[in-house]
């Protein structure tokens, strides 16, 4: 099936207690991007640069086989650009800056080739821009999956409602859940999420793994005990990308197989927090991903108990 | 394989969100028993009360085949007593009260049948305490399991050190093995503990489920997820309970009987926390323990990855 996503395509700088970086490449869709050519999954990106992007990150992105059609070039305007900087523990951090740019205005362009894809992925990003990408598809897609964070339930919780509304699968982190929810069990705030629209409700809880809600059945994971998380950026939406790209290859909808599609995204993040930015992720082999899911079985399998 | 435990047996008064109890059962020694009479696994508890203490405690202990032969009343004490108040998020409580009375001068005397035990839990307890049940046995038994919490390495790191490295199996919760260890990555946590003796190191993390470690190797099960935690008490002597009698029962060591004693501890503590004090874990049936333990297979199990 054919994959669609939207999200930045991005400067970010990152500090961690390990090191700082200057303006690298970040954004959501390139997290994505990098996850689907990891799992060797077709995916059209639909975003906007600025002209000072430049063309070696072009030129990356697609000798991964990333299409970048619908990736849009202002060239008299400026790139979004994040800086962060993280707390000790590494599960907090600080914005230091935001840029926002040529996003301000970004409306979006879907490359024909893309307007009926099966699979759209709408990344993390301004709930009213995920809304036109919706609109514009040629039709609905069967399958809409949904990355935001506690940043639009703040400022556009009336924009973010609407296309929660119309949406398959949403992913969110667990602070999110309860903040979207008003619950903090998140047995009861899957519960509420799904009253919102998604019959697919994924609680991402970084170190301790994720959470899969589909009507009465939970699904869960735990996360990849790691020596050391190095940065965390683009986690997240290395999770969506691998999760999307899975299902996009398998074609089916089922319980099953978003579950397997939760391991391969776990497994894919797990290599993006290894390095800054998308130093690991832009380099992961077929091998390097069986060895990971392999130890991911190794990890959650245990024999019938008697 | 002869299980015996050593922890307190005494009284517990709760505060939590959801209303507070007067002085009811608690006690790491009468978690654990619950928790091996719920595996019909013959326990045999080390312990001390005062003459307050009701015989119809004794009679509840005595119905679920807990043997009690080892847990010592002092006519003129009074029974061990802890009162504390959970925070909303039931992850962090205050303790109100501590009245150690009897355990201040705890002297285990270990019943002539049981010190040949070859499986000995020592539960939650000063560590010195600790020590002297284990120089008492008539051999070093064949695998000595050990729950200890962050109270000790504060008060009692010295003799904490000594027990701990005559350890087999050591139980801990996430905080505790950082800062035991010193180090934040659980998983360097767990290498470091492993240096310090146990050949296998338990971390618990709560809501978030337990981590197992053995040599390179790792298991990781989550929590079952639960509308609503009720009372927390008791739930960490419950897992251990749960554990060291599934592994007696087995009378098997390796690591594949280890991964199932985590599931099966796990399952009997996801009873515990459902009500105040022992009163879930008192009731639980076969058919209730099996249902549980489907539910983890549920939860936790997928297909193979293609």
């Amino acid at each position: 099936m054919k994959l669609l996503a939207v999200g930045s395509v991005a400067f970010d700088a990152i500090e961690t207690p390990f090191g700082k970086t200057g303006k690298i490449l970040g954004g959501a869709a390139t997290f994505i991007g990098l996850a689907a050519s990891a799992m060797k999954t077709e995916v059209s990106l639909v975003s906007v640069v600025g002209g000072d992007f430049p063309q070696e990150y072009f030129d990356l992105l697609k000798s991964k086989n990333i299409n970048i059609d619908g990736v849009e070039i202002i060239k008299n305007g400026k790139s979004f650009f994040w800086s962060g900087k993280y707390h000790n523990d590494l599960n907090s951090r600080d914005t230091l800056i935001t840029e926002v740019n040529v996003l301000a205005d970004f409306d979006p362009k879907i490359p024909e080739h893309s307007a009926d894809a099966e699979v759209l992925l709408l990344g993390n990003l301004d709930p009213a821009v995920q809304l036109s990408v919706l609109d514009k598809m040629k039709k609905r897609p069967e399958l809409v999956i949904l990355d935001t964070m506690n940043f639009w339930m703040d400022i556009a919780l009336e924009n973010l409602m609407k296309i929660i509304a119309k949406t398959d699968v949403i992913s969110i982190n667990d602070e999110e859940a309860r903040q979207l929810s008003g619950e903090y069990s998140l047995v009861k705030a899957a519960k509420k999420i799904r009253e919102m629209g998604p019959k697919f409700v994924i609680i991402k809880k970084g170190e301790h793994g994720a959470l899969l809600f589909h009507e009465s059945k939970i699904f869960a994971i735990p996360a990849l005990p790691l020596e050391d998380v190095f940065d965390p950026t683009g986690a997240g939406d290395t999770f969506a990308g691998g999760f999307a790209a899975y299902i996009a290859k398998k074609g089916k909808f089922d319980f099953e197989t978003m579950k397997s599609a939760l391991i391969i995204g776990s497994a894919l993040a797990s290599f993006t927090v290894e390095k800054f930015g998308t130093e690991r992720i832009q380099n992961v082999t077929s091998e390097d991903l069986t060895d990971r899911i392999n130890r991911f079985k190794e990890l959650t399998t245990f024999e019938a108990l008697v």
